[in-house]
């Protein structure tokens, strides 16, 4: 439990860490403390990862990844601000004459926002919580971090704020620089607070919604960067189905699946051109235990709901797992779901999947237009790609990542990542939270004009940052 | 005035443009319709500015150059285009073992927002109105645009618009990525409207965050960019006076009076290390008309508040105008406004400006660091710049653009330029409402895996966006 006197000295810490100036943290300084992290993480992994098993039940292999994936990603933004390639440095000499009149020195590069606050997830105890993608790339910006802990992971989240804080008080990182605060109360009257500059967010539709509205009337609004639902559209082509069938079938359960289906990316729908076929050959194996009951519950009442829906009907269950949790698949048709659209938008945050037969590819697109924004869309179709333009072209209108003969969960952390999309699926549609790209939504630009040399962030200056 | 008709035809029209695919507009054809629309306009120069002059009251010479700056942004949008320069291609070629895993191939581009909602500003009837920045940004980065006219100039509005119209027309842009609407009720209408998916305002505080909390309450909410008040606070050193004092107290009076003081970037405050000295030379001329009776009542009002806050003394002011408005010194001391910040938190949009006298340098620091955000902080000081690192480091914390011995009237349209701080200033202080990263603020990255050549938009192609 976090007391109103821990908020206030954790605030007042984080908001004392320098933005700007000589004795704001340098690039290279944050790049160490990210590294000394990730060392420290790597190095406690037989003692994290049992700790992450006992409270999440995910399997231990998974738990190893995701834990490399976390120091991975870590070590990616380290070395990313030693490049330079996230300093969008700009530098326009001045010009007599531009356009309408003479052009002064400008020189433009970021400076970080502020102290962030970040809500862990509980689907993923280290790649989305206390040393996940938001804190990492908060951080990497030169923003002071203060991570609100999910329930569903406590002794997990404390330890692991434990040696994250040693790590970089070991790297010399200024106090004030990184917290861990526990339950809902003060996690509010932190969002309240004017020393926080920015929220980043994953969790439901309803809870990050919430969160958002309090973020943005605040007397000073704040970036609230929310991952908030998405159903992750599949569809699958005729001439795809006919040259690839098995592959896209086992590629769906697995995919589906994947994590007992408890993954942001999730391919819940899916349309096909003949559901009788692609259910015939599909077998459900019994789920993984879910993260936790809250998760279960949600499940459970998600299912039902999609089960009394019009024209919607269940058509598979597997065998039960040992907490009497089954994986199911719906069916549908492209005309039902038109006339009753909340099939479309009910996401089942676990194992099951809402199959949709489609018979004219251009009733289809009038459909998928109409879908609320997610985060990915999947095309299965032929090895050439000649079918699936239209798809392509409404995907990427509604979405954030379009793949094709892929499937979507699984999200690299690279330069390309986009991990976001239109409302619902991110509150904040212009950038990700995963990839190197994510830092920008902690950095503001600001502009240098007429500057001597000597007053220019090194990152600006004529003779460039290494000079001496 | 605007019908719910008209409005409805103008939504469905915009909504009917498409985003994505090969019969979206493509750079090259958006570049097209800014060079048509900027050749319109340049050739209607003798018509337009004797009406903005009717309307607005401005001197003809600044409407003219005002113009052609609107047509060099409009222009340099469409050379950015053609280059690929505001178009961010990232492509991540697959990577075997990436990490905790395999990195597929994937490539980040941008896809345009939906129609966009642009609320015209009045002070620059030409530059900040009908085809002022917001509007050339989104029409660059793809998006429709609906203006909300301002009821200071509403013949040159709809004559602007008429002209924007028939040149997008002529160069062959779809019906609907452009239109015009009067009066607020539409407006609101507009704001409201699922088809809106951004806003550009340029404006007040207050009217600014009612259109923002309407933005951002909807059940999608959608960026809000908007520019509403700064003061633009302006440090002159002991060092800088005692080097440069006559051409500080000049440069000062030239920036506040410019365009009557109804500029966003008009320096309103600016601290001196001895008032007297800086008042003896002062000589307050008499200003022009301001740009219509609301700007003068509302400037009137702030002049009227600020003359009865504690320690806040008039001690200038010059000859009235023919309408009866003067220009107005006030001055107070350090002491004084912080005890009593309202004083540096009033912005006056006209010919006025408050003096505040320091003494030491560490507690400017401590107020400074108090202020609202700004767009623009300026420093006055030594040719050297020795005394004023930790001035630059405070400013750059609290505006978007930090100025040395330069004053921050006039704002270039270049790739380096950023006009937008923390709010107050704007709204959403990562982007900026001037310059070629103005764009930003109407794109949404997609990322695309594993895509065939043949889907993949023209500028993430292996073969490169010219290939045929």
């Amino acid at each position: 439990m976090t007391t109103d006197a821990d908020l206030e000295q954790i605030l007042t810490a984080a908001a004392a860490v320098p933005l700007t100036g000589p004795s704001a943290p340098a690039p290279g300084q944050r790049a160490d403390w990210l590294d000394a992290v990730a060392a420290a993480l790597d190095a406690a992994a037989d003692e994290l990862v049992p700790l992450a098993q006992s409270e999440s039940h995910l399997p231990t292999a998974r738990l190893n990844g995701e834990l490399k994936r976390t120091t991975f990603q870590a070590r990616l933004f380290a070395t990313a601000l030693r490049e330079g390639t996230v300093i969008p440095a700009q530098i326009d000499p001045p010009v007599a004459d531009w356009g309408s009149g003479p052009r002064p020195d400008l020189r433009r590069t970021v400076v970080p926002l502020g102290p962030v606050l970040v809500f862990a997830a509980s689907n993923f105890p280290f790649a989305f919580s206390v040393f996940g993608g938001d804190t990492v790339s908060a951080l990497a910006a030169g923003c002071p971090v203060v991570v609100k802990a999910h329930p569903g992971h406590p002794e997990l989240s404390r330890r692991t704020a434990a040696l994250v804080s040693q790590a970089l008080a070991d790297a010399g990182a200024p106090a004030g620089v990184f917290a861990l605060i526990e339950d809902v109360e003060p996690s509010l009257s932190a969002l309240r607070d004017s020393r926080i500059k920015a929220v980043g967010f994953t969790g439901s539709t309803a809870g990050g919604r919430a969160l958002h509205d309090i973020a943005l009337s605040r007397e000073e609004p704040i970036p609230f960067y929310g991952e908030l639902g998405s159903v992750n559209p599949v569809v699958v082509t005729a001439e795809g189905w006919s040259q690839r069938s098995a592959e896209i079938t086992s590629g769906w359960l697995e995919s589906l699946l994947l994590g007992s289906g408890q993954f942001c990316t999730n391919p819940g729908l899916v349309f096909v051109p003949d559901a009788q076929a692609f259910l015939a050959d599909l077998e459900l194996p019994a789920p993984g235990t879910m993260l936790n009951p809250a998760l279960e519950k949600g499940f459970q009442k998600s299912v039902e709901v999609m089960a009394g829906l019009p024209g919607v009907e269940q058509v598979q269950a597997g065998p039960a797992n040992p907490e009497g949790v089954t994986a199911k698949v719906f069916r549908s048709t492209l005309a039902e779901v038109a006339a009753s659209p909340q099939a479309l938008e009910e996401e089942m945050f676990g194992p099951a999947g809402l199959v949709v037969e489609y018979g004219d590819q251009a009733e289809l697109l009038n459909v998928l237009q109409t879908l609320p924004g997610q985060l990915t869309g999947t095309v299965q179709g032929t090895s050439e790609g000649t079918e699936a333009a239209d798809l392509v072209a409404v995907l990427s209108a509604r979405t954030g990542r379009v793949l094709y003969n892929q499937w979507p969960t699984g999200v690299s952390v690279t330069a390309a990542q986009q991990h976001g999309g239109p409302y619902p699926a991110t509150t904040s549609p212009l950038t990700t939270s995963v990839g190197l790209a994510a830092i920008e939504r902690f950095q503001r630009p600001v502009a240098f004009q007429g500057l001597p040399e000597a007053l220019l962030p090194a990152e600006l200056r004529t003779a460039g940052p290494d000079a001496g």
